[in-house]
């Protein structure tokens, strides 16, 4: 009797956790049946569909696909901070724009400017340092900047059903990587500790390098020329460069990541393809076709016809952004 | 009794599984036991030169150092015989430099035509073809063809002393990386069958891409311009480019790795830079100073000073080639 009653609970027990929810903030709508249903079939041995590990390669967007990107990327704050850190150095930028736009926070006039005053921006805060010197500045900003509307860390403004998501599917044996048109020296002082995804599976947008021996030290020089926009139809290529085989898993949010679901959904086999949209103004923000940052508008048009999951976030999503 | 003889069995057997030769084509001379010791020290948890596996990068370059690279680069071999295969359908190659050398198997001839001509063949046999159909070409090729000297297929020209380093680094929580002056391409084909390396953990050399949808397919077309030359002062920034974190351990054969080597041991705490010293004209080759390919000088008259283990071949190695 006591033996049956502990093997019981012990059945019980083994039950419980095979079901347990590996994405509990998902509502169990139909997204998230997609999801398990496309990882259990790649995972099952001895069927057609079964992927062995090594190509079981999933690529996730950053902006607007695992934190948010309103009312600009976030990236963006950091280089208005620090060229408000490196203003009293420059006193010509008082006048000189985007940087007077910068320093004003004028968001309107900095837009004016144009990718060229873009440009500018990012080679005054993004160039001229040692790799090792920008990674420390970007830890730094990250560990003490807030949103201006929420008040959190950015890094809490990462959402907690794609957190869920990339831990399921690592669990499952897939490799997780960023492709992101964010900068990928932006990202990688912070993804390993927020999302698991160590700087060797973070692809981003980058400028050239230079090495040099400077004072008996080896360094990497950023310079301010672009060497990749890992953006649109540079995703594939940044995919291809850094990982060497199509993926079999994307998510993206924005036309941005057209190319990129395009890429992997395209190959032989099974294929899952997932468009964040971001529906819920209450909890996040809502915006597609007509936003300024991570326009939605060709992925909303073809995703039923290409079989591309739509995240519709206010009905999809249990919680919005981790604890 | 019978036991205790048991018991002594097991013990008997466990200390040998522990004592069990982890490079046993390594002669126990000084570089086998710098390595072992090296290894040994980064894994050993709460001292002062513990590394922790996210840490534990280790990187090799690939023609020299993990298979052989006379009489000359083996890529060359296949661009050569590309050439070859591809002359039918360009009748002009018959007397345009450096098409007409090639054909008439004169390396001289296609030397004297300089980078210009080098570029040109690159151009004809690396360029204009998808991603996919150049992995193919390469597969077809490595399955065939065999070295001009030895007879052997040239996937039997790795070296079997460092195939045995790349598992015994990745048996201690390393991950293996190549940084390879040799195309990215051309090497991923093969890596992870012969090295164990998957795509995503290959550097190297690469051209442009561009992505493209061509009759409803997704593709994505190799271009004749160069993206990254990977070797020199380029190894540092491919590495950074790839990986996003200093390496601990970097093995390299010619003054293309110094830099490598370099970046990698400046960095604080454990580090290993080795170089394979090509000295077994028996067994391999013979040459360093004035060898056209692999030219090794910077690198022999510095080792010792920076502390570089310099493999001597023919003193260390007890086998050379994979069986």
């Amino acid at each position: 009797m006591k033996t049956s009653l502990l093997l019981s609970l012990f059945c019980v027990s083994t039950a419980a956790l095979a079901l347990a929810d590996p994405l509990p903030s998902w509502n169990d709508t139909a997204p998230k049946k997609a999801i398990v249903e496309f990882v259990e079939k790649v995972t099952k041995e001895g069927t057609p569909d079964f992927m062995p590990p090594a190509e079981r390669i999933a690529v996730f967007d950053n902006d607007g696909t695992l934190w948010s990107e309103q009312p600009m990327y976030f990236q963006l704050f950091y280089a208005f901070d620090r060229v408000k850190e490196l203003a009293p150095k420059h006193p010509e930028w008082k006048t000189e724009e985007p940087f007077a736009s910068v320093l004003k926070g004028d968001l309107k006039g900095v837009a004016a400017s144009g990718e060229k005053g873009l440009m500018k921006i990012v080679a005054a805060t993004h160039a001229g340092m040692t790799t090792e010197e920008f990674s420390k500045s970007v830890g730094d900003w990250i560990a003490t900047a807030k949103h201006p509307k929420t008040g959190k860390p950015f890094t809490k403004m990462i959402f907690q059903p794609m957190v869920e998501l990339l831990g399921y599917l690592r669990a499952n044996g897939f490799k997780t990587f960023i492709v992101s048109g964010g900068g990928i020296e932006f990202m990688r002082p912070w993804a390993e500790k927020t999302y698991g995804i160590p700087p060797e599976q973070v692809v981003g947008s980058s400028l050239k390098m230079k090495y040099e021996v400077r004072d008996g030290e080896s360094v990497l020089v950023k310079l301010p020329e672009v060497d990749l926009i890992d953006d649109g139809a540079g995703k594939p290529i940044g995919i291809q460069s850094h990982i060497g085989r199509r993926p079999i898993f994307a998510a993206g949010n924005s036309d941005g990541d057209f190319q990129m679901l395009e890429w992997t959904t395209a190959g032989s086999g099974p294929r899952f393809g997932m468009i964040v949209h971001h529906t819920d103004a209450d909890r996040e923000f809502a915006y597609d076709r007509d936003s300024k940052f991570g326009r939605l508008a060709r992925g909303l048009d073809e995703a039923a016809k290409r079989g591309w999951a739509v995240i519709d976030m206010k009905r999809d999503w249990k919680e919005v952004f981790v604890p």
